[in-house]
């Protein structure tokens, strides 16, 4: 077993190799943990993590996983506390954070489509796009994680621009690998919110002027996308800076029905003309909302 | 022509359509301008481009693209004058700070083997990746932007999560148009640069803590790829806050040879450890920093 963690591909294991035993997946370094699913540290993030339908919350559509951490159960597998931010759980949100690529492994599951027949295979690069906690079918908490596929064709094929790929056999020695840490999307909803707020930012009040315009982001309180489904409409967007915007969609602060808010002090600004659904509110803070002491 | 700017697809004009006059891309929506490089407004942001090799200094990589602004030229074509980020220029930039995608169309050039041999030709939604200044050869400014496709594969065949597509035909209506704002790429050496400050903004000092750890991000003095080709080494590397990354790369403040900053009040903060190159500072004074009256 290597030593240090190794982020991105393994350069003896091209994507769709088999291995019938974990212990052969830990041999060549591809998934460093015997046991567990998630292979990874809490201080310098995840490398690898293994599907294989032990979690009846999973849910597997190919291209987005939506995992489920670990911890919280006992020896016969039943849930009987809650998981905890720590170890497996924080290197994926480490990963999330740092932009570290993810191998992703399935195992044999008969009720997923896209698992193997048999055994277990190495199905490539995913990145963590986001992360929360919610209360699982036992009543005890879960952290969940919703990783997006990284194509290939997001290789820049220029010499000093890459994404991480195997090092053995390269035929661009000279590229340098490069991850994504972080991507704001935008959608035709929230660039109207950005305008009625003038791109201030509706916690600390700030407004970023460039040559080419002020600068804001545009954040959804409950996110697009499984398995949240939030909408894209204006009652569930803030206009934000973008150091609020890491911070909200990080979970460092939230905020209450009464608009104050909570992990930081102050209160949010809501111009008039901008209702906000406080069911939204409501699905942020018991999801997302930072209830550890920050390190 | 139709009276409101249509950002991404045109429903009647598949990818890979060519026409043999401009006037038939005004008809058809594709291309706004009759006559300019650039349609698109000062204030919304650039909806299409021509590239024809109108201009020695544009490099066409296929998936990159390197495009300079329009004006400072008298009748003849000669450079007399600095280019200002005004009307099309400042489109394209808005375009980049909004994360519009933006209609690339070919025109015939002999010297440029992406070039259709005849007429013009629609080759798909591009991202304004970055714009700066620079002298050309005429010794005049001009601005240049460099352009990235948006792949096809970036679409994520959710129900309602998907890129900007075609609207007729489409077989998922409820699919909403989500764009990319702003894309933050990391380095092997940013993460150690981070780890050096400890997720400090070397501008304001702020650290931004969250329950999976501090948060920060890695910005280069000079850019990484063409045609900057900055290296990925700590001595063209800054840790800065997302918003101070934001202005950085948008030219809204630079610093000094002496660390002093130009364009908002204050000093980089350097710790014991991290040389940072003078000649990346003066690449950055000479090709981002604002030099306009910010609006």
């Amino acid at each position: 077993m290597p030593s240090k963690l190794i982020f991105g591909h393994i350069s003896s294991v091209p994507i769709g190799t088999t291995f019938n035993l974990y212990k052969e997946m830990n041999e060549v370094g591809l998934h460093r943990s015997t046991m567990g699913g998630i292979s990874g540290s809490g201080r310098t993030g995840a490398d690898s993590i293994v599907i294989s339908g032990g979690y009846e919350d999973d849910k597997d559509m190919g291209n987005v996983i939506i995992y489920t951490g670990q911890g919280g159960r006992n020896d016969s597998g039943k849930h009987v506390r809650d998981q905890e931010l720590t170890r497996g759980n924080l290197a994926l949100a480490i990963s999330q954070k740092e932009g570290l690529p993810l191998r992703v492994i399935r195992g044999k599951d008969p009720k997923n489509k896209f698992a193997p027949a048999q055994g277990y295979r190495y199905d490539g690069l995913y990145r963590v796009e986001s992360h929360w906690h919610e209360i699982g079918k036992s009543g005890f908490r879960v952290w969940r994680y919703r990783l997006e596929k990284i194509e290939d064709s997001s290789v820049l094929l220029e010499n000093n621009f890459s994404t991480i790929s195997p090092s053995e056999g390269n035929p661009h020695p000279e590229r340098k690998s490069i991850t994504t840490q972080r991507i704001v999307r935008d959608t035709k909803c929230s660039k109207e919110l950005k305008k009625h707020y003038d791109y201030q930012c509706q916690v600390c009040n700030i407004r970023i002027t460039t040559a080419s315009g002020p600068y804001a982001e545009a954040a959804h309180i409950r996110p697009l996308g499984a398995p949240h489904n939030g909408p894209d409409t204006s009652d569930n967007i803030l206009c934000l800076c973008p150091n609020h915007h890491v911070m909200f969609d990080l979970g460092a602060f939230s905020i209450q029905d009464d608009l104050k808010l909570i992990g930081i002090d102050g209160e949010l600004l809501v111009k008039k003309g901008h209702e906000i659904a406080i069911t939204h509110l409501k699905y942020h803070r018991d999801h997302y909302l930072d209830r550890i002491k920050a390190p």
